[in-house]
C-alpha cells in the first residue's frame, strides 16, 4: 500500500488480528516489547473517536543486538513497528520495511545491511503468515 | 552524527540525561508512551553486557492524530523515538528526524508534511534544550 511498509489485509476481527499478529511474529522469533493503543490514546488525550489502531513494537533481540553493535544510532529506528488497524470491512496489518531503514542511510555498514535483510525476510514471512 | 537523527551530547549521568530528556520532551508537548531498556533486554534475552541504552517513544497526541488522519499507514513510523545512550565519557541523545519520514514517501500529502515540520521543530528544540 505504501512504499515503506509490508502489508496484508485480513477478515479477522481487530482483536483476533492483533492476537494473530503476535503469534506470527513469535513464530519468526520476534517478541513484542511495546504496545500503543492509538484509539485509546486519542480518546483519552483529545476526546477524539477513531478506528481501532494499535502499534506493536516487535524486536528480535539477536538482530537488535547485532544492529546496535554495527551502529548504535540505529536504535532510533527500533523496534520494528507492526501496526494493526480497522479499515471498515477488513483489517490492515502493516510492518515497517527494514529495507527502508537502510535506504535512509548514506553509507550503511554491511553488518547492518545483513541484519535488515534478515529482519525483512522474517517480517515478510510473518505478514504473509496471516 | 547520522543523516536520520538530531543529536546532542551531554555530560549528565545516564539516569540524569534520561530524566532530563523526559522533561524537555514534556516542555515541547510530547508524552513518553513507551520505554525500552535495551541494556536490560540484551542482558535478559542474550546474557550480553552492553552500555546503558534506552529508547523512549515520544508522542504529541495532536500531531499523531493529524498524521494518522492524513495517512493511517504513518503509524508504522510512530511514535517519535528519542534514544539516550552511554558513550563512555559522555551520553548521546538522538531523536529520529521526522523530516526523514517524509523523505521516505514518494508523495506525502501536505497535511503530513506540516505535521512532520511541526514535530521536527519541537524535537529540535527539545534536543537543543538539553
Amino acid at each position: 500500500m505504501t512504499d515503506y511498509t509490508m502489508t496484508a489485509r485480513t477478515d479477522l476481527s481487530f482483536a483476533e488480528a492483533t492476537s494473530r499478529v503476535r503469534e506470527v511474529l513469535g513464530e519468526q522469533g520476534f517478541g513484542v516489547l511495546t504496545e500503543i493503543d492509538l484509539r485509546a490514546t486519542f480518546k483519552a488525550k483529545l476526546d477524539a473517536d477513531t478506528a481501532d489502531h494499535v502499534i506493536l513494537g516487535a524486536c528480535r533481540p539477536q538482530l537488535a543486538h547485532q544492529a546496535v553493535q554495527a551502529d548504535p544510532s540505529i536504535a532510533a529506528l527500533l523496534p520494528c513497528n507492526v501496526v494493526v488497524r480497522d479499515a471498515g470491512d477488513h483489517r490492515v496489518v502493516e510492518a515497517f520495511d527494514p529495507a527502508v531503514m537502510i535506504s535512509m542511510m548514506d553509507d550503511a555498514p554491511q553488518a547492518l545491511r545483513d541484519v535488515a535483510a534478515d529482519a525483512r525476510v522474517r517480517l515478510e514471512a510473518a505478514v504473509a503468515g496471516l
